[in-house]
């Protein structure tokens, strides 16, 4: 059994980090806003596979109060991402592992830049699930993970980790391919998270108006297109079982909305821009996906520019 | 000199229409909402190049009434074209000629499809204009035309209508190849109305945003090819002076944002969709182009179907 530090106590992190110190796991949780809440009332987790409020919470506001742990999980935005490497660098000691819950592209390379002699890893989340107040967190749908690390890391440490989500019931996947799969994600990603907020939309809304689902598809196929640039094959089946998915789903705000809507930053570096980047430089330009990340853009600067 | 009928008696044929009236050239007007104050107040045009009041106007409220006259100028918005070809059938006669101050591409040849024997014309009007009310139009800014004809057109009935703009405080250019001014028309039309639309935006905010700024110099580009691909060549420093030209104009919220605030439908078919359709015919694909038709397309769906 591993011990762990989750990284940013939020939808993310609350509930996976939650599940884990629910059933036995050694989890320590670093807070900020929240740790005040956290410290003296726990951690509630409201979820369809059972609600459970943990007591005794091991948090911390400050990193350098926090005891050593096996691995760190990364489940801050990637909007925070400039801080992370000093924030995090009081508890990454030799072998600390560390396993990144964020979505985007470029990440874990990041990681292994900063610390080159360190584990890194990455986890694909498949959850909804936001924070309803301090301390608590509603989890509302899905919450399984795809579990991938870089190349150099050893398959004993990932199936550690495999286990003990397993045992704390998080269903988990071992991904053989991390960068693949961090582009299979953004097929979704992509498209839903900038045209919710660029078009003001639930997934609904874009999916049942005819010129919102050209877009998605036209999205898609761009994204797919940059992925194989990068070396990454996405079956063009691919986008057909992604929309008939977006279909049945119940009417969803993706989290680039919440973000909007609430004046917080938007994840657009790890989402559009470091996409973009990557593909551009293995030659091909995913026009589309440009125009809209340069939308949304506009949206932050010219918020910026009114305050 | 020749006669005039105004299709449409707003912004741009309220304006037109009345310079040629109010310099003794015989014009009739077509009006629907506003016949009756026309008829009983008369057409009022304030303007910085001077201010004028047509007290006794030959308006008209029906087609059938209208007087048979040389050439029609086309000047309700595009977005009435469906009906256009059953509204001026009844005065179309042998050598009338049709004289389209839209914007946009494909109609002359539209208009050529419906009257293949009858000359047609077209003007792009450069003026910041628009309806201050009923029968009372508030001319800006600029106000010239440049005129060109379809190649089956002879030269002394366009040469004949310059004249008689000039004598009527109009300036007037000559142009040559009617399609390629179309095309050097969409290159600003294109990026501005769609975007000041799209971004909830005017000209300024557009041209200060470092991002929105960039979209506008990547649509001007595509226009550029998508022109090219048609047989019309912009040189490349036409989107620099464009830049220049429209950082040096006083904020402006461009007629499709007018439309749109005000929920009158947008003039899409002849700005985006047939510059899209005639540039992909020709092999070129506009694909930022197309996101924003689209997105502008979904303002319109997803309009009607919250009604």
């Amino acid at each position: 059994m591993k011990s762990y530090t989750v990284i940013g106590t939020g939808a993310v992190g609350g509930y996976f980090g939650g599940r884990l110190a629910e059933n036995g796991k050694r989890v320590n949780f670093l807070a900020r806003t929240d740790y005040r809440v956290i410290k003296e009332t726990g951690l509630r987790v409201d979820s369809p596979r059972g609600n459970f409020h943990l007591k005794n919470v091991n948090v911390y506001s400050r990193t350098e109060d926090l005891p050593v742990a096996d691995v760190l999980l990364i489940a801050l935005k990637t909007t925070s991402n400039k801080i992370l490497r000093d924030l995090i660098t009081p508890i990454v000691h030799k072998d600390t592992a560390i396993l990144v819950l964020q979505n985007g592209l470029g990440m874990e390379e990041e990681f292994k830049s900063w610390f080159p002699e360190n584990p890194v890893l990455g986890a694909m989340c498949f959850i909804c699930s936001r924070k309803a107040g301090p301390g608590h967190i509603d989890h509302q749908d899905y919450g399984m993970i795809n579990l991938g690390a870089m190349s150099s890391c050893d398959n004993e440490l990932r199936d550690a980790i495999l286990r003990d989500m397993e045992e704390s019931d998080i269903p988990t996947t071992l991904e053989e391919n991390l960068s693949a799969a961090r582009w299979r994600k953004l097929l979704w990603n992509i498209p839903y998270n900038g045209l919710s907020v660029a078009l003001d939309a639930h997934t609904d809304l874009i999916m049942r108006t005819p010129s919102s689902r050209q877009m998605i598809r036209r999205l898609m196929e761009e994204v797919i297109r940059g992925a194989a640039a990068c070396g990454t094959i996405i079956e063009d089946e691919a986008i057909d079982k992604m929309l008939v998915f977006t279909d049945k789903m119940i009417p969803y705000e993706p989290s680039m909305k919440v973000d909007y809507d609430n004046n917080r930053a938007m994840e657009l570096e790890y989402m559009y821009q470091k996409p973009l980047e990557t593909a551009a430089a293995r030659g091909y330009e995913m026009k589309s996906v440009w125009m809209l990340y340069k939308q949304l853009m506009f949206l932050e600067e010219s918020g910026q520019s009114d305050k």
